[in-house]
């Protein structure tokens, strides 16, 4: 496992940290300043939101290079199903493409994919899953050709009806191996899987080809909102070190991207103390 | 699988239904009221929480009897782990034994275990559930001297942090097969599995002995409060259908519990026309 109290150059952000990836949240810097914060503090990678980048995709993976950075990854494709898709397969198809060209834009390996919620008129998640491989399969193709990986994250169960029909690794797994593509993989969120106690057999039956992202922050014990309350890493009841320890078995060795959703805590502070606790945390608890 | 579309007789009330679990919700009708409401109705049996019975209970279980009804269960146990459980091992364990005799004395076969969060200064649920391991068992012997199983409630990993580390059926069937105790089961709740696609085959490996429970409800696609936004059956997603062709095949056939917390919705109602839709939708959606 390796030792990050010492180097934290495997550290990424995920802008939703600071906030700013919502309407009337964050301190409102510009990417170029973010980026340059994550640089003054050793940061080796930074994860964009779509809303971010505009139509600024080639000069801001350019910059976030230039400061030494990688582009990790780009939040996040369309939903694929549910009652929040866009309506109809051809809007989300388009717009899964659009979010495509936007990460090969920014030099981004991954495009992470939240899958969407129960398919109207169906009832559980089976259909939904259905409809979801078959539109990630169709774009796999397309990505390949721009060398663009596509993160499956399950997420939390408590989203199963709206956000993500996708809830669990085992799941996300099963979908990968479905749609067997080599570009399609599965990205780790430690919010969305703590409490599993099948997570490191699941991450061993994905292998390390099929490991996409590790994200970091904490499950707090009384959580007041499943959406935007999310702790900082150590702040909570997750077992991080036991979480990245499985994630490194199954041979990922990648970066470790820090996503803290805090409307009422992290997003009301000063983003250079909520860097700085980013970096401190992350040597110290993950 | 039992065709419940004329006969109902396996329907019973969970009192949480009509509110008044909680102050301030519900219209206020005594035991006897909802007894005799029940009754009218056709239900099967009725499910009681320890603040509506007080020293009432071999009272109450008489008048339940009178009724031609059964009590099916009493709600609860207290948490046996986590930041919210009484402070320190004998409380807990007086407060647990405290309602086995209330069981016992209502004639109620089951009492439902919430099993509590995360205990304080852990990471993960291992050594909760460890914690609750040890108690159920204790508690398991003192149970079965009055008749009285306890089941072991899995809830939906949203609560994990707080109200439960028991967040899977694969785990609460890795606890009894560890308590090993005849009188140490499971309750299936819909809201809580709905999403897990490894319930049936986790049922099985429970086996007809130790399921003691089936509870239902729905959970809303878009629901504004995890603890009391639950939906009455048919108006979510859950393949209400599906689980419980998944519980008679693991070999239950015995009581299905409704058991609907809605602060905002069904709680504001006719408690006449909540227990109307029960009958309702239990014969034509479950």
């Amino acid at each position: 496992m390796r030792d990050f109290a010492k180097d934290h150059s495997a550290l990424a952000l995920n802008t939703a940290t600071l906030g700013h990836n919502l309407d009337g949240h964050g301190a409102g810097w510009s990417v170029e300043r973010v980026v340059e914060a994550c640089a003054e503090r050793g940061f080796g990678g930074i994860v964009f939101w779509r809303r971010e980048i505009g139509n600024r995709a080639v000069e801001i993976g350019e910059r976030v290079r230039a400061a030494g950075l990688s582009v990790v990854g780009l939040c996040r494709a369309p939903y694929l199903a549910g009652p929040l898709a866009l309506p109809g397969r051809a809007a989300i198809m388009d717009d899964f493409r659009a979010a495509i060209d936007m990460a090969a834009g920014l030099g981004a390996p991954v495009l992470t994919i939240v899958c969407g919620g129960v398919e109207p008129g169906t009832k559980g998640i089976g259909e939904s899953l259905k409809l979801v491989a078959d539109r990630v399969a169709e774009a796999a193709a397309y990505a390949a050709a721009s060398n663009v990986r596509l993160a499956l994250e399950p997420l939390h169960p408590v989203y199963g009806g709206d956000r993500s029909c996708l809830v669990t690794m085992r799941d996300a797994v099963d979908l990968c191996l479905a749609i067997d593509a080599p570009n399609v993989g599965v990205a780790v969120d430690v919010y969305h899987v703590w409490w599993d106690r099948t997570l490191a057999d699941e991450l061993l039956r994905a292998g390390p080809e099929r490991i996409f992202g590790y994200h970091l922050c904490d499950w707090l014990a009384q959580t007041h909102d499943v959406l935007l309350d999310r702790g900082m890493m150590g702040d909570g009841v997750a077992d991080l070190k036991a979480i990245r320890a499985a994630v490194e078995a199954a041979g990922y060795n990648g970066p470790c991207e820090v996503e803290v959703f805090s409307a009422q805590n992290w997003w009301r502070r000063d983003p250079a103390d909520v860097l700085d606790a980013c970096v401190e945390r992350f040597r110290s608890v993950c």
